[in-house]
């Protein structure tokens, strides 16, 4: 076995898209995971997720970043108790309300800190563009202008790439891949409602109920409801 | 007295320059602001600066956003104990070792969130390239690139630009403009080393008391020492 010696950060929420990205990851790297609880609803049952995918990756250097500020800026239906998350409807092309105001920006944020001082190269983030829920902060010329960012805000000597290895991949290849790489789907977690059993019709759900079904592939996690409808 | 309608939020450390650029705003917009405990050695010290200051200019948006994770990170000495804070040597152009890997990128993206959700349309923010520290994330080209990452990066309708008014500006000339505007000097706190009197040698209270000195007016804060040296 070659012995890694390269490091990347990899950001992991605990749903599938991180931890697939997480798998594509450890391929190269030795990896550090950095997970951000941001007051999310199911934020325990992301931080289990992350812990548990951590585990099975064997990863010493993780953090866990408490950004409750979001949940007290509130805007989202994710973080703010007053808006309701709405019922999946994959065919809008509007931002649906579970989007938090700039929350990748954040995230990667804390990963670059992390990361130069760790003396990672590469920070890894499994967001989706296409067949996504519309965020703009997922979007290639969000990523491509933070590097900018990266390049011009840190030291002369630091250089942090990063790479967003499933931005252009459906939901259904994502899972394909995972399967491939051996990666622990059944350890994830997506909903955004429940902390208990999956709900199986928020957005989140939603598009992972829908890309199993299109795998042919049954999801190994459980739900309170499995719609027909999807 | 005109109406003020516009938001801006203000990141406000509770150091002159965070003031003198609330001052700077305040002449057009309504203020909230924004303060980051990041773990830093002096961190109640400048919430008290901080709040003080938002009474002052009478604020009643403001948020405190806790980056604890950025001490946890480490790497710096402004947040890590086994790192001595560096006797100021103002003529030393390197990086010095109070550099927070990223800082300024943590402070603007929780600024951006906050601005997004409540309608802000500009970020203030107090960074000196000029007579600075020579911190990489205080670079006119940092924040330039940045506000491409806030377009890509939030809502189509949301229009968000940063303001950095004193940039250019050295630290004679922000203490005169601060006083011409009346800005709260007397609130403020800038030493990296005490919470109860500024120790008068860390980087920042040298480079504090050089200022007031070439502008031929004594500080108003408390020193335990003032050096003749400077």
């Amino acid at each position: 076995m070659i012995q890694k010696t390269k490091l990347a950060v990899v950001a992991v929420s605990g749903g599938m898209d991180s931890c697939v990205t997480a798998a594509i990851a450890n391929k190269d790297f030795r990896l550090a995971l950095v997970h951000i609880n941001y007051g999310q609803r199911t934020e325990k049952r992301e931080l289990k997720a992350f812990n548990d995918i951590a585990d099975f990756f064997d990863v010493e250097k993780r953090i866990i970043v408490d950004f409750n500020h979001l949940s007290r800026i509130g805007g989202s239906s994710l973080t703010d108790k007053g808006i309701e998350v709405s019922k999946a409807d994959l065919n809008n092309k509007n931002i649906p309300s579970s989007y938090v105001p700039f929350r990748n920006a954040n995230i990667i944020t804390s990963c670059v800190s992390y990361a130069e001082v760790i003396g990672a190269e590469s920070i890894y983030i499994g967001a989706v563009y296409e067949d996504s829920s519309g965020y703009p902060d997922c979007r290639p010329e969000f990523f491509e202008a933070f590097e900018k960012v990266i390049e011009t805000g840190t030291k002369p000597e630091t250089h942090i790439s990063i790479v967003t290895p499933i931005i252009h991949k459906s939901k259904p290849e994502i899972i394909k891949l995972g399967i491939d790489l051996g990666a622990p789907l059944h350890l994830t977690w997506s909903c955004y409602q429940n902390e208990d059993e999956a709900c199986g019709i928020c957005d989140s759900c939603a598009l992972r109920l829908r890309g199993f079904q299109k795998v042919g592939i049954e999801d190994p996690i459980k739900y309170k409801l499995r719609p027909g409808y999807l």
